[in-house]
C-alpha cells in the first residue's frame, strides 16, 4: 500500500535496522527504544493484521519469528522471548500492516511483559458457551 | 509428557472449557479469569515453547489462533485480538507446554495489553550489528 510505513520499509524507501529477510518476510528493529532488541516481523505483502492475512504469509511470519527467536537465544545471549501481536484498533494496533513483536528476554532485564494481574468474577461456563466454535 | 498440565487437558484427564480443536491443536479458556474470553491455543503434541516446536505444529497453532480470532471478531462481538506468547522462564513462561494467549478486545474493555511505556537510551545501530542474522 502506498501510504503504509511498513510497506515503505520493506521496499527500502524508508531505512530500517534489518535483522532478517526472506522472500516473504522482513524483520527489523522497532525504533521505539522501549526494550533492547525489540524486533518487528512483517510479511512483505500488505495485510492489515492476523485477521486478514493469508495462510502462506501467516505461516512464513511465525516461522521467521521462530528462526529469529532461536538465533537470539542460541547465538546472542538471550534466555527467552516474548511474542506479541495486536490485531485491530481496539487491540491497540497502531500500524495497520501485520507485525509480530519479539522482545528478547534475560532473567535480569527487569521487564514485566504480562500486563494482566487482576482477576475478576466471571463464569467461564457462560463465556465458553458464547465463544466456543 | 506425563506431568504436563496442558498434556492432561489435551487428553481430557483434566477438564477444560474447550473453544476449538482439530487434529493438531486444542484451544480452551484460561482459568486465570483476568480477561473475559482469555483463550489458550496449544499443540496436542508436547513442545516446551516456540523455540523447540516443529514447523507442522507451529503453523497449525498460528492458523488456529487466526481461526479463533476471526470467529471472535466476526461472530462474537469483539473488535480485535491480542496474541501473546512467552517462551522461556526468563520470558515469564509459567507452563512449559507451548501456548499462545488470545485476548479478545473491545474499545471499551479498559485493558492495556502493551506493557512497554518507557523509552531508554540505546544505539539501534549497535544492537542491529549484534543481533542481525
Amino acid at each position: 500500500m502506498n501510504d503504509c510505513i511498513f510497506c515503505k520499509i520493506v521496499k527500502g524507501d524508508i531505512p530500517s535496522y534489518k535483522i532478517y529477510e526472506n522472500d516473504l518476510v522482513y524483520a527489523f528493529l522497532d525504533i521505539a527504544c522501549d526494550a533492547v532488541g525489540h524486533t518487528l516481523v512483517v510479511p512483505k505483502k500488505h495485510f492489515t493484521n492476523v485477521l486478514d492475512c493469508d495462510k502462506q504469509y501467516l505461516d512464513a511470519v511465525i516461522e521467521a519469528v521462530q528462526l529469529i527467536s532461536r538465533h537470539y537465544v542460541d547465538d546472542c545471549g538471550y534466555e527467552g522471548v516474548n511474542v506479541f501481536n495486536a490485531s485491530g484498533k481496539s487491540a491497540q494496533q497502531s500500524v495497520f500492516h501485520l507485525h509480530f513483536h519479539i522482545i528478547p528476554r534475560t532473567g535480569t532485564d527487569g521487564l514485566d511483559m504480562w500486563p494482566l494481574h487482576d482477576t475478576q468474577p466471571m463464569s467461564l461456563e457462560e463465556i465458553c458457551k458464547k465463544l466456543a466454535l
